[in-house]
């Protein structure tokens, strides 16, 4: 029986999504937990995709096998009250066996929350502070040029040797917080992401909206395929994946 | 020279504001730093009241004194480059060498948040995850019963040995996040306030969305002046002291 499930989690104190020996990891802890259920026999589980250190998730997806048919309400129970309180299984839904929680990905988004404001230190491992004014329309129109189909290179990490660097963005935006206009939300949609990707992109726009760099530079970045020419990588902290399309 | 901080604070790690030996606490944090630029002259720091432990702040008053006449932007800087990350100086003033942070409060704004909705494990210890619909217009109707001047101590913690337990709230309500109407925001503005009060007020409101009390029911609690009539104490992580009155 295949499960597949939602999973929110506060990134701050794993070493990422990703198993890894003698790292405490969301997947590690997951595992641990679905294999004491499962009368100790080892569970495996696969998610849409890792996150890395720091990194925040609203809505992972990951399934899982186990052999008995449970009830569904009853295995979120049994999982939320063994995992840790930074870990929460939101959902839990049954599908076919040959789904796959990665391969069968039609879209992703992540968001980045920043503070243009006041540092707030009851903040500080889920926005990046920046607390500075940023050019917000500038950045915004910045980030539309990337929807559509292009060769991310550019916005990788910079040894990270790939096939096939071309990645398609379905839709972007950025939203101020009504209640506080110096928060502000990056939003990215797409079919596929690079590793690193939104944060050297959320690093370029903070450029642009700093002044260093104009909104259609992002263009002359995009054709150079290479990582030195956009700059810097974002903190983690920011980083939410909030939703998994399939 | 005196000088007024007011401070912003995340509680969840600290053995609550006030100095005890052997414990990592808000104040001991503060005196450790200002006697360091103090040039290891000891500074005592005298705040507006305590905060228990796991209690968080946004606008905590805290009074000092220094030989040196600083340039406050300066000794802000200095401050806040020595302090850990989850406590922060939004403003420092020059008061009266007659002022006193505690003494001279005219009022303060405590604020309880809390969630009706799903849990979020990105929030564990920053809103109370009641994570179940409440009757808040219910709650808001108690809540509006406690302004004015009454005695408190069926609203205190249990063994709190007082002269007097009269104490003047000046405003109280109940805000729905706009964006979540799951969230709710608790706020009472008071004289004073006596140990746990607001968290047993937080704790009584709570029953009476439940549906186990009437919001009337409060009249009787508070003319008992006894703590056993009141019921439960809400969790610290709910708590804010959110704004001192001078």
């Amino acid at each position: 029986m295949r499960y597949l499930m939602t999973i929110a989690y506060d990134g701050s104190h794993y070493s990422g999504y990703q198993k890894q020996p003698r790292m405490v990891t969301i997947q590690g802890e997951l595992e641990k937990v679905l294999t004491k259920i499962n009368s100790e026999k080892k569970v495996t589980v696969s998610a849409s995709g890792r996150t890395d250190a720091g990194v925040h998730a609203y809505g992972q997806r990951a399934h899982f096998d186990l052999k008995k048919d449970w009830d569904l309400y009853k295995l979120q129970g049994s999982l939320n009250s063994l995992l840790p309180k930074d870990i929460y299984v939101r959902r839990i839904e049954k599908v076919a066996d040959d789904f796959h929680a990665r391969f069968d990905v039609q879209a992703k988004e992540y968001i980045y929350k920043l503070n243009m404001g006041e540092y707030n230190p009851l903040e500080k491992d889920y926005v990046y502070q920046y607390n500075e004014p940023l050019k917000v329309v500038e950045m915004e129109r910045a980030l539309k040029y990337l929807e559509g189909t292009h060769n991310f290179q550019s916005f990788t990490k910079a040894d990270e040797e790939k096939e096939d660097y071309v990645r398609t963005i379905l839709e972007t935006r950025i939203v101020r917080d009504k209640k506080d206009i110096n928060q502000i939300t990056i939003s990215i949609t797409g079919s596929g992401f690079l590793r690193y990707m939104v944060r050297n992109i959320v690093g370029f726009l903070i450029e642009v909206g700093e002044g260093k760099r104009k909104s259609q530079d992002i263009l002359t970045v995009l054709e150079a395929q290479d990582r030195t020419q956009a700059g810097i990588t974002a903190p983690a902290c920011g980083l939410y994946l909030n939703q998994v399309f399939y």
